[in-house]
């Protein structure tokens, strides 16, 4: 007989025996896990983990409504789900993110990790499943297929709800800024190029109007999220599930979680069906997309100071430079760039994996997991911070920003109206060519009288709409 | 002086003048983008100028109400428009889709080719733009960067509610089948091994799901899609273009298109932020992924039909190979599956396009245009052709589906609510090996009576909620 | 029996029969495939039909040599291949781009209309293909497995080499404009924020050097599409093809292309992996980069030219605005920079293709075909014409440059090797608050001498390798 | 004066001062970073931040020989990043993965840690930098833009040689089961369809093929990636970095890396663009492609086992399922697919981050380096678990495989060459129809004589080249 360290004890599956660490609240399954996976050194994201005991809880509750076993194994089940949902036993969730199997294997984490917890409060030892079983018990009338779906959703609700109050932060804070620059003149740009004046504010209130949308966009799509598989078992026909069961386990997770959630009425579909992940992955795009534009503006608008627009001054967070004394750089504005840049990628992972699923499984789910909920946690934590050391902090040079106007030929815009595009243009070019201001030249032409330039080339007009001067 | 040949006409802008057929309804900043944008030999999307045609009449009628210019010159310019939308003067639209400068050489384009046919209707002669001009008339109040983000948005709408009415129909395709299959049993699979039985219709249920909420998502982003910065002019300050002027525009083109169209409060927003597109690209893209999900799935289920899985029968609809007599091909279903892989792509094009806005304008929108409405079309197109040569199609080989569900030991799972799991796989593994039945092997193991392996394991039991037998 | 009209002929296939219009070069397989795939609009790239034509006439050439069927046929198949390759009868090519059926619907259009034409040039009747057949004949010992791959990696191999020379062009034009702007002194930025000085020629220099590596890799992956499975046929066992034809039809086509092809040694490997156009379309993708890098710098230096940069002008080439008179925008830059995205977008597509191939072939190469070879026509003739019309005609603003660097305080990077990093910061701040150029508070702060104050901040000295003044 | 508690030193910057652990090697700037970007949780690669000490200790012994600064201090700032190199100090590299600054967090971050070993080694206090100064002396003629790239770039080739090595030993087990399988008669299926018989050898050999091109692309890239701009410095010009510095660190880089690195003559290049790294993204994305079809077919031909293909067995590594007993999953295949879908999302990320670059740097190579080092190293991990854990150990059903051809009709195309494509198709569709087999058929038909039939469907002749019987 194969002798077991001292330090070990020996667990069994359907391929053999292991030899396991006697300390370890993980079992077999995890280990095989462990041993197959070790590729990207991560290991699965922690509010899965979090969700899935949750759910494990509600089994076991469910359970003791319904007299499945007996009271005292759902107990000290419900108790070991606590202990972890309160932040213990962390380090024991070891399978890599990067799995294959369709996340059975951080199922089977969990059920050993709860199964073990509760077998020693039960006052018995690591391993001995003889009282309680990780699948006959904590994963009674589960399947990893309903399990983890249900978890994501829930998982991804909270993430989108967190993620939908930064968006508001900062929506506050871009709206903040178009009120105090409000009546700050400066020059518009189309394709670069001087365009228009406009009021520095305005700018600010077209940023917060795009946030806006991105948070009203998590809300709405939280319906979708809601429903959920648990109790469709493996393929979501709901073998050995009772209908009773999820009947119940529906009602206490909407408890647990105060989240809403619905028992889907066709389980089959989000067991196989990842559609509505890649939906939330492509408004997190769109939302990268709003980051990008504002944080690429942003750092043209504080380029220089000297050499660039030099407009604005993002706050100083740190110094720039390694060998360039006294140079600072946009480093929150780049941060959250690249987070946004990241996040598209991201949902290029969750596109593919949602697109490789077959027949009544996607065996993909893990990367659809981790590349979204990466997504939702960077995006939130990189938007309070663009929001707190960035936005908060901008403060504007007025004067540049007048003086652009004013060396500029955009008023001819303002002419259009009056005296036609061709002649606008002309005036326009020829203020170009002899360095003059278009009011200059068109003063000089004769076109208009004074009184008439100065009514049309008013400078705080020319923002409003309507033709200026009539 | 220059001489002109017989069949030519001369247009001059502010670079200079340029020779032109005088056959041509396009004028001179036309002419210079087919110049500068040979690009991709592919013209503008037809459905964005029919978009921007509908703006211009709109604009020629809320100019009418305003007295703007003379009667005539607004009743012409609408009769033009009109002449257009009806189809005619399509090939006169030549500026390439790959074009620089924001989508300003296609709002050129349509202005001349409205203004020479309006000129053409009083009378003149082509090129002769004193009488209506195309900026000072055609385009008056109005920027290419109202107009364009305007007319994308129409023409989005209406390419989303046709691809909303082939999702319908897919859908009530997909449920047809679900009905007609109810009760056929076959395997279920998961990571596409034997998993447990269910009715073949259940799979086409699943199906059904995922392409209704396409629909629904469509339908809800429409909401976004119609609030319209016309008015807003160049950089959505409103410049030139009177208050009066953007209400009734935006009446007008409520009425002409009948879309539910509303005037943006903040102009500036739509005129530079693009998020709306990458919304509506990325639920395009969520289609996407369940159009492959399915397709992917009927090409395996057809598969064989001797060396594969041979459950279903897609319609036959063209000979399969140029070598091998015989051959039929799931081409259609190979079809949705490379529009949907197109429309995934184009999505990264939208991504990048609308991300590369800059300050108050996004140069790259005619991008964004491109495969926006490419991507909206094919899947139409597309959808529409799966539904009708495929699906509606589909047959079913009853005997081979339920002939694997018999020679599988999927079974042994109706058995974990009885014996445990332990138990169960151990009888899974002895029928693997011994070629027999799960029920063959649970029968002479004696752990259960005869009368409780019949109830266990009744076939049509298994695929529905509960455990199996009690 | 069924009547055919006057300007009709029927065709029979497996399916059944068709009626065809009489003038139709194409055939029955070919109409079938116009009713599957209405998708796109677009027909299939004609570089891929001209190399897939070249491939028929190999193939006659070698049946000459062989004596396979009688002279006269591959004579008369041979002239017919030569009639199309000289531009004829393009109209004839009628399937969409987006086809199911991994192209073998292309590959019958073309042996339909290469029969047709030479059953013509035989005197005989369109339809009628008892003396000369599109299978038995124009398809002898190939299968669209073969001939597609081998087609498409023939037309890739055309236009990469077109590509290169555009690039080669795009590089002189960039290395004559680093000579020229050699000897102006301009600010170098990093992060947007003033850095530097430098020369604006070193700027091009570095553009230049990035090209140049572009035209390398474009050159060096030539050699692995060069490998080609003609012989292999349906699955790449070389059923049907005799080895001595493989032979011939290899050498055939080295002649008539010129391309240096080489038979595979394994014809199964090219039939089904199709890694080599995931390389090629990702060294696009790389190219892709350095051009929107390229041109979003070039925007950026001419942007304003008040509000901006202003340090470069690019030619005008149209107008740039319907609504801002003498506006002028960087159009072949921003063409440039939205081909640059569709490429990346069709690598996205050629990706997600490739990805999907099954067993012994790829049902999706039509949709590597067409990405494939858009993205290499698009970028030729985008980057012919952003060399031509922006490159080339770019003038520079000496003065801009020059005050620009007078103005900032870069100059204390200079200060590093002789008085420290912290120092050095300490100047450049108190030259920013104060307003004064870093010499002059270099000067009056007696930290050095004013000789070595001379010596070190040199400004030619600093745009050159080494501790300035050492 | 602010009291600093026992447990911390204080340190100072431009920005202020601040209160660090005394503990902590890294100092103020490094805990600014940390302040800034708490973003992903994940530190910045490690074989990036061992490439920097080793720029740093080249640095060191670069300067030794040029007596920049004292002996001892080079000596203990070897010493330190030997210390480093060793493994120590790992926890003192904190700055987040996704961070803003274009890398000058982590430059300063290596410097702080290294500054403080070395001081300590002196015997000094932890900041304590009057000796040794983590830029002036550590930093010394170095720019973050100058060590990163460079550092990035070595990283790079020691990750590329170990995937590299560990597709040579993929590529050598598939050929192990090419020879294996070499006499193994089955299917060969094209578009899931039944086509013709083949060896199940030579489907090995075709992906061995495959993989040999992922390692050759990755061999000969290494080129470009041993260009360094190390001696450029800031944006490139060599500022503060004398020629003699450059020669000696580049020679000593050499020697410390042994690869072969080359000083870039132009260092501007390197500096500013990124092409590098798509390229070499781009190559792990076609073999990522290469991946996703091998282990794609590997679970189709394992599928099953009864209701699937059921050809191949794929090893069983751990139990598949917590709710049906029995099930074994292709867990490592769905490991390396999900592998190649990460990585191919990285390739976007790279993508765009390099895109993003403007003027003389690429703020955003942090995100490159990320990304890429990430895509290396699961890539590496993962294909050395495909390969032992699953390749290694396929086995092949042998009476399934021929059994399936045998009950195809595939043998018509056998055909072709003897009675012509029309007639092979009716065999095939008889025999279908009829349930017979295509020999059966086509004996009972008389076209051929029973001796040609023999010689014509002799199965392992169809599986090669010509035309069977001739």
């Amino acid at each position: 007989m194969e002798e077991v360290p001292d330090h070990s004890r020996k667990e069994q599956d359907s391929l053999g025996s292991m030899v396991i660490p006697k300390s370890a609240y993980y079992g077999i399954h995890t280990v095989r896990a462990m041993d197959n996976f070790p590729v990207s050194g991560r290991p699965v994201n922690p509010h899965l983990i979090h969700s899935m005991v949750t759910v494990k809880k509600a089994a076991a509750l469910a359970h003791m409504k319904m007299n499945t076993y007996q009271l005292e194994i759902a107990l000290v089940i419900v108790q070991a789900c606590d202990d972890i949902l309160e932040g213990q036993y962390k380090e024991q969730f070891t399978v890599d993110a990067l799995q294959g199997g369709a996340g059975t294997s951080t199922n089977m984490n969990v059920n050993e990790v709860i199964a073990n917890r509760a077998i020693e409060l039960l006052g018995g030892k690591r391993g001995d499943y003889s009282r309680i079983h990780p699948l006959d018990h904590v994963n009674c009338c589960q399947s990893t297929n309903d399990v983890y779906p249900t978890a994501l959703r829930m998982a991804a609700i909270g993430q989108v709800r967190k993620l939908s109050q930064a968006f508001a932060s900062l929506q506050e804070a871009l709206q903040e800024k178009e009120h105090e620059f409000a009546d700050v003149l400066k020059l518009g740009r189309t394709e670069l190029m001087d365009a228009l004046p406009m009021m520095a504010g305005q700018g600010f209130g077209a940023y917060a109007k795009a946030v806006a949308r991105d948070r009203w966009r998590l809300y709405k799509v939280e319906e979708r999220l809601r429903e959920i598989n648990i109790g469709g078992t493996a393929i979501g026909t709901g073998i050995n599930a009772p209908v009773k069961y999820t009947f119940y386990i529906t009602d206490i997770l909407q408890d647990l979680t105060g989240y809403g959630l619905a028992r889907s009425e066709y389980p089959m579909d989000p067991t196989q069906n990842m559609d509505v992940f890649v939906e939330v992955s492509g408004l997190l795009k769109a939302a990268s997309v709003n980051l990008l534009k504002i944080s690429n503006d942003l750092r043209l608008l504080a380029s220089g100071p000297t050499g660039g627009f030099g407009e604005l001054e993002l706050p100083a967070v740190q110094a720039g430079s390694s060998i360039m004394p006294g140079k600072v750089n946009p480093v929150m504005a780049e941060m959250i760039g690249l987070v946004a840049m990241r996040v598209i990628a991201n949902d290029s992972a969750v596109t593919m994996a949602a697109a490789s699923g077959q027949l009544e499984l996607n065996a993909f789910m893990p990367l659809i997991a981790d590349a979204l909920l990466e997504s939702l946690e960077i995006l939130t934590r990189g938007v309070r911070l663009f929001e707190e050391r960035c936005i908060r902090g901008i403060s504007i040079h007025e004067d540049r920003c007048i003086e652009m106007v004013e060396n500029s030929t955009v008023l001819a815009t303002a002419l259009v109206g009056h005296i036609g595009y061709e002649k606008s243009a002309e005036i326009a070019k020829q203020a170009r060519r002899e360095g003059k201001t278009v009011r200059c030249v068109l003063l000089e032409s004769k076109i208009l009288t004074d009184a008439e330039v100065d009514r049309i080339l008013s400078l705080y007009q020319v923002t409003k709409p309507g033709i200026p001067g009539k």
